[in-house]
């Protein structure tokens, strides 16, 4: 996998330009070739009874960590699009940021291919697991 | 497949007190043995540039309409909770909100399985396609 | 949705060339615009202890029925592939042929996404739903 | 995650007993707690034409893998099912035995959640890979 096209400071500025919701709400640890971690901050409207997290928000958190990484990989493309998502649930989360883990394990022409562990704050077990598929427009 | 054990009103309000945040979020058109029509509503913090709505908004809707029809069909479960999620996003739904059409494909009793389509306002073609697995808790 | 552009015969003559495998393992009930009912046979390498059908013959049945759905709609392009498939897996089929349901939900430029209900023998409920995307080669 | 229950030897020695067809076709490379390497072989009902391996059989070789890693976990629990698989088709692989990597993410009461890795023959980067759920039956 070679190495990404954009700095981890410069996709999340092109991403807050693009979608303003996520101004300051994803930090960017660390992006090498093909794999970024990271952390999203969690909000009063992502909470669920029993003092955990909801599924949409774990969604996400794996949705923002693969955009990133993608764009990080093929540069400023603001129309690719997540084709597909399978995510597995499989832990509740405590309270706090959800860490990321991303991979790509494939990058074609048309289509990015990966998926991103979730981590709860303080947990070494992941909270949740998803594969995704972004279809990268042609350049045509 | 047996006809539901709640109905449309008692699973809305159930639901409304246990996520307070779905109040007045989500309608029920039609429920029935294994299946419900709704719609939900959608705000500014679901769109997204392009004049559309975001994928984590339609994996809220997909998952919001199968967790009313699990209800309707097993009772009041609050711990009955998503274990997986396969979300196929297919076209761009215009700004409005989105219908869904969900059905149970089997009620078992540790898990309920189905999935979901997901229009658009003013689409007849679908703009995405969930197939979700429900964990159900055991009653001991 | 569109009308096919090959027929049920055209569509199994031009499989089994391409696949000799299949050859006269799959029927076609029906075809018309995105959907295809057929029915594959089980052979004894299919069969698992306890008298049922393995869970790879079930995705082989959703592959192809999908496969001969998606080439109906779009004409001979033996490259047409699989990209993602995700298959639940309900009831215990009994031993005998395999019923298939196929729809396709979009059928875009370069991708075909649909879904497959799987039904055993003499069984009203289906035994396992797939959901399927196939990637369509450019003509160029 | 804890260590294994059966070796590798053992879990081989039971699942062949189980499943006769897949006598000799599957080799264990490492076990390990929630992990497990191993190949299986490719006979000439699994090729394709355009020199490649078909799809049902990286389902296979990916289904196979996470039920001999869950089994060793678990012990001898012949009636562990698949209750769900996603797989992502990436790159063709070359002819030869398929290599996998597969690993367990959660390790429950009810379900075991893992994926897997499977790569061509020489191959460095993944052909396909699988997220999948087993069902454990209850010890009632």
């Amino acid at each position: 996998m070679r190495a990404p096209v954009l700095t981890a400071a410069e996709v999340l500025a092109f991403t807050e330009e693009v979608f303003p919701q996520m101004q300051g709400r994803f930090a960017i640890h660390s992006l090498g070739p093909g794999v970024l971690t990271g952390e999203m901050k969690v909000t009063e409207a992502d909470l669920r009874p029993g003092e955990t997290i909801s599924g949409p928000t774990m969604f996400t958190a794996a949705d923002c960590a693969f955009y990133l990484l993608t764009l990080a990989m093929i540069g400023r493309e603001a129309l690719t699009v997540t084709t597909t998502c399978t995510i597995n649930f499989m832990r509740k989360p405590d309270i706090g940021p959800l860490r990321v883990e991303a991979r790509v394990l494939k990058l074609g022409r048309a289509l990015c291919v990966g998926d991103v562990l979730i981590f709860g704050t303080g947990m070494d077990a992941p909270v949740a697991h998803a594969s995704l598929t972004y279809a990268i427009p042609s350049r045509g």
